[in-house]
């Protein structure tokens, strides 16, 4: 369904090849890795061994003093945060500490894994070779894992600053608890009091892997200008630059990333891993620094999301309308502060239309990689609770599943729990794509003694925006060269591009999108919060209205006459009062030179409001192995509003690619931890994601509510499609067994478990 | 001297160090050859070893055989331009054939030298290798090497279609001239006629090459999408795209050239060679491939400028005022038409106001390579004979020098002899230059019997400009990043930079320039006819314009008032009526993301009028030894209106620059040619170009006359200073010894012969 008047347009709704596909398909396009420079030098990382330690000293002499190595750095060879303390204050210089410490260890190592020196030798051996010269003498301590083991009492504290006094405990003693947040609504309490029906449950999670196939990469050259240059790919080169010149205490300008292609990122590429030590170990050496991660080594030391502890509470009367709502989640943010709770919070209950409502959040450090982003952070767990909670109610309360959404449905005009006011939302829309759907109406197949079960969930992101800028130039030949700061990761080039031929009336094939680096374009934020297709797309309409406005001075100009009498329309320009003078794009092109010189049209954004967000939901049927508790999926269909739908087969692409994400979160995927912190899993054989033969096509239905917050109606489409699955598989379960799941991954072992215990 | 106020200007008139300067001087700096690719290729070209022959077959069967070859290419894989005679008419048809046969021969060969196949291998030596596999079969032709011999009767014929038909002769026979032209100005014969003294000269020179250091190179991968990218250096890659573009047959738009640092050019870098080849190989390859010329391969494959002829008439009434004046010019284009005829015949006569002038220019093909620009191309040999003849007429009249220029200078409102009327110009003000100069006042030391001599002369060139694109994108720590498309050959970064500077009050340190490539700026013409600092300084003015209107409405939004009441002056906003609100350009920048997205600054021009031309004059003192004809160079000052001096620093090295490239042109420089058509010195041993140990320091005075063409009076500066040296050092030994000099070089043998015949 849509309320997009498709009519309108003629490139925006239509699915052209993507520019950057012929590349891609055939290894002509460069990633991070491609990369060779003159003199290059390879890097290397030592990294802790254990999960928790002191470092009492390091001692790099003896690679230093090795034949093909060219440089080595700690921490001592990055930012001086400490002598900054009284400058910049006690919070600014924690934070920054934690910036730096995750790049090189200073105190303390946090986790397996945690880096603690580089080294530049000629080659990539030698480099490893001097890696065990390095001596570092450890303190080891005790370690903590998971969210329950770091809320223990008299738990092994990570951060010897972080007390209970900044929760206004006068006892002041050590915390995991990094941080708190409550938001509230109404009045939560009595809500639930109100209640005809009160449900409530228990939800734990393991940390889970983004699971990109490209590592982390980076190549560096500290030019003897004090300029650094750093080639990797990203989800946002300006991220990767403001960070870098943190970890290095440089000045922005003084560092140029240049983006290369990316090979998935899922939010794990927004942080500066390899790119401060590439970086620092060429301004050592003199020469340009190559460096990438092993598998492993991405496993265990960049960001996984959180494993998490979560208890929903919900109460609705009989008529199903929800009354009262109480949440309490506990989220692992790893070696340092910043899990994804924020998300999850914001997220979990905007769905619905709920007036009272409280939900506390924890962030509790935990001797595991720092987490990064995961594709809608933190959602998915809050979902899992309340999806699956309200897959309870309606069957205590005999209402079918998709009615008792629609009675408590979010609806333009109500409130959510982060206090925003929804604007035109998809909520209703999105259920009513599921009651129409094929799927729907067709009853599951539940002959022949098949444990099989059906499981609905919604979901929902806020999506994002940010700084945005695009330069369009046009060509001699009637073409218009896009440039974009946008990092391309999920067909983006082509969305962005579309809005902007959209504008001016041109194919889609006559403009060529590029990503330029740091220097070559005005700052635009990340690939990331499903903002590229909305600001940067919104970016393109304006630089093509610029350029559009150039045109019909031109056009004056060469028709002699004021610009008022011009007109552009149709991908051309004409003469207001005389017919007889019309000019197309690809006419009026090659003329610019001699007319006042080369039109450029610039398009700056940085949209505060009308980001609109997004509604998805998944309908999953399963079929469960009675002996061994494995779970298969017979059937998905995913629906999601996505505003108007750019491109639609990338907005499919991004359904199915969350869909199957939510998949492998589920049923499989998990940091499985030995006792001494390490984690016993790092390689792509144990850390099983799904792979093309475990799940069926997901069908995925586009459903449009234009966003009133955007000249094309865009919403972000590429996060919210992985929020529902896992309760909606949960929920299946349940439905094909009677067991309620509440513990991720719901693998064989879990599920047989339930089985046994149901 | 200076017309130019001063104190208004806070950065442009100072020398900052150069932008580039310490990736230069360290080596970092990326030249042409120093790009690797993977799965790189080599390329080599097969060059004709006649001078002139009709080619019967070429058979690369043997080349493709071999194993390390991965492609051979031939004319037949460039642009097919004979299928397009009808589309396009036999002009364009032809002009289009010149340029795809200087790239590859089609059914003859030119020049020795001449590309007839390329070929890509894995390796330089295999490349090289299969050249010796090619079998082409030539009829040898006779060949004509000068002017004289190329218009002698029945001369060999270089392209069958070029008859004087053309020129209204009915007979039709073959001949050598492309083209002819003639400006005229009152009545010549009159003047003459009514002179009381008429002095005629004539003049030959010989062919000399820029001499650039950086050898021609070019890298290309073309993509499986049909686009190709190719690497090269140049002085101007938009040209080199255009050309490109036509040699392939493929719109501008699939071709983009991305500007490595150059490593000289001086109007030698402005055609394409090897890029067409490079690309070529690619697409048949499907490999990125990498072609480089030896020295051997610059020198007789690559445009020097013209051999001529030139005579010159001038007839003056006793007064010295000029009556009349009369020159007939025939340069050698080399293989194809395109000599720089018309620079010669439209600059040389312009220091002087003269009612009566008329000029003939022949351009005349000869079995040379095609003659590329060469600094203020074609003037030098204008100006040899117009000031070797005026000063003649000086010491007839016994006039002085500067006093005879200064009765005849052209000034604001006279007529150029191609039409141009005057506008503000500094030839007065450079005349008095010499005379005030103590250099000009000191008299010659000709003690001890000693061989000698003062010469002085003056130039003209009119400089050029063209399309140019400036973005200038503001960073959060308060830097410009400014985006060009003009290559620097000469220092333009800084001079471009402190334009934008000097408009927003900032440091020129807080600027960096980057030069972009053809997909990412727009269109910019060539750097040559002196016009970067001209077209690309007024570029960034307007861009910086751009910056300052945005940054007036961001401080407007932070303010909370209108555009209106902000100010921007002195590097920083302020409140038209509240004192208390101030703030500098570093204070906003970091504000911008917040007040509406990143700021984007775009200055396009195209300046048609208001382009100043340049006088130069050269006052030098020679010693010639008598035994062997040897000069030496004993002082050169070297003086010249540049309007505004915008980097004084490198406005010298361009005046220096320009007189050491005009005294290895006067002194010792020469296409020394065998009579089978081949040049016999085709290295740098041989091709004698001056050393720092030939020529003395040469003192640069810097004359201002602002140019009202600009907003900060720049005039171009690169060229004007070759124009008067040929002249002032035939004037300064015709003052040292009585000869009249009137065949360059003037090397030892030929001084040695005139002093003998004197």
């Amino acid at each position: 369904m849509t309320t997009v008047n498709r009519s309108s347009y003629k490139v925006v709704g239509t699915r052209p090849i993507r520019h950057d596909g012929a590349d891609k398909v055939t290894g002509k396009a460069i990633y991070g890795t491609d990369l060779n420079l003159p003199g290059m030098l390879w890097g290397k990382v030592l990294r802790s061994p254990h999960a928790h330690a002191r470092i009492r000293s390091i001692d790099t002499s003896k690679a230093e003093a090795h034949a093909d190595v060219k440089a080595v750095a700690t921490y001592r060879d990055l930012a001086n945060v400490e002598d900054r303390i009284e400058e910049v204050g006690e919070d600014v210089y924690t934070s920054m500490k934690y910036v730096r410490d995750n790049i090189l260890a200073s105190d303390k190592v946090l986790y397996k894994g945690h880096a603690v020196a580089a080294v530049a030798a000629s080659s990539p051996h030698a480099a490893e070779e001097a890696l065990d010269l390095i001596e570092v003498v450890y303190d080891p301590l005790p370690a903590v894992t998971d969210v329950d083991s770091a809320l223990a009492e008299n738990a092994p504290i990570l951060h010897d600053h972080m007390t209970t006094a900044s929760f206004g405990d006068d006892s002041r003693s050590g915390t995991n608890i990094a941080s708190h947040q409550q938001f509230a609504l109404g009045d939560a309490d009595k809500g639930l009091a109100n209640a005809d029906l009160v449900v409530e449950r228990e939800f734990s999670t393991k940390s889970v892997h983004q699971g990109y196939i490209e590592p982390q990469n980076a190549t560096a050259w500290w030019h003897p200008d004090g300029r650094v240059t750093v080639w990797c790919s990203s989800q946002g080169h300006f991220g990767i630059r403001d960070s870098t010149s943190t970890v290095l205490g440089v000045p922005v300008s003084q560092v140029k990333v240049v983006p290369l292609e990316i090979g998935g990122g899922f939010g794990g590429k927004l942080s500066s891993y390899l790119q401060p030590l590439a970086a620092v170990l060429s301004r050592k050496s003199g020469a340009p620094v190559k460096m990438y991660m092993t598998r492993a080594e991405v496993l265990e030391a960049t960001g996984p999301t959180s494993g998490s502890r979560v208890r929903v509470k919900i109460g609705v009367a009989k008529d199903g309308r929800i009354t009262g709502a109480e949440a309490w989640l506990a989220f692992e943010a790893g070696a340092f502060p910043g899990s994804p709770i924020g998300g999850a919070t914001a997220c979990m209950f905007s769905p619905y239309d709920i007036e009272n409502v409280r939900i506390d959040g924890y962030d509790v450090v935990t001797n595991k990689p720092k987490t990064t982003a995961y594709r809608a952070p933190g959602a998915p767990l809050g979902a899992l609770g309340v999806e699956t909670v309200m897959d309870e109610i309606g069957e205590k309360l005999g209402i079918e599943a998709t009615e008792l959404r629609m009675i408590n449905a979010a609806r333009e005009g109500t409130r959510r729990v982060d206090g925003v006011i929804n604007g035109r939302i998809g909520m209703v829309e999105t259920v009513e794509a599921v009651r129409e759907h094929p799927h729907f109406i067709a009853p599951l197949d539940r002959s022949g003694g098949k444990l099989r079960g059906r499981g609905l969930a919604f979901g929902f992101w806020r999506n994002n925006a940010g700084p945005s800028n695009v330069i369009a130039t046009v060509t001699p030949d009637g073409k218009v060269m896009l440039n974009e700061g946008s990092v391309d990761i999920g067909g983006s080039r082509p969305a962005v591009a579309q809005q902007l031929a959209e504008v001016l009336g041109i194919p889609v094939t006559s403009v060529n999108p590029q990503v330029m680096d740091t220097d070559s374009i005005g700052y635009t934020s990340n690939t990331g919060g499903s903002g590229v297709a909305y600001k940067t797309g919104w970016a393109a309409y304006e630089a093509a209205q610029d350029v559009k406005r150039q045109l019909i001075e031109r056009a004056a100009v060469i028709w002699e006459t004021d610009a008022e009498n011009v007109e552009y329309a149709d991908g051309g320009l004409s003469h207001r009062s005389d017919p007889e003078l019309r000019m197309g794009f690809a006419e009026i092109a090659p003329q610019l030179n001699a007319t006042g010189g080369p039109v450029a049209g610039r398009g700056s954004v940085n949209p505060m409001r009308g980001v609109g967000g997004s509604y998805a939901a998944n309908l999953v049927d399963v079929e469960v192995d009675a002996e061994t508790g494995k779970v298969d999926i017979l059937r998905f269909t995913a629906f999601q509003d996505v505003g108007t739908a750019v491109h639609p087969s990338y907005v499919e692409g991004q359904i199915q690619g969350g869909a199957v994400q939510g998949i492998g979160w589920a049923l499989n995927e998990e940091y499985y931890m030995g006792d001494d912190g390490r984690m016993l899993n790092s390689s792509l054989l144990d850390y099983r994601m799904p792979t093309s033969l475990d799940v069926p096509m997901i069908d995925a239905v586009i459903v449009e509510v234009a966003n009133p917050g955007h000249p094309f109606g865009v919403r972000g489409v590429g996060e919210a499609n992985i929020v529902p699955p896992l309760a909606a598989i949960a929920n299946a379960i349940h439905d094909a067994t009677g067991a309620r799941m509440s513990e991720l991954p719901m693998n064989p072992a879990a599920v047989a478990k339930a089985l046994a215990d149901a």
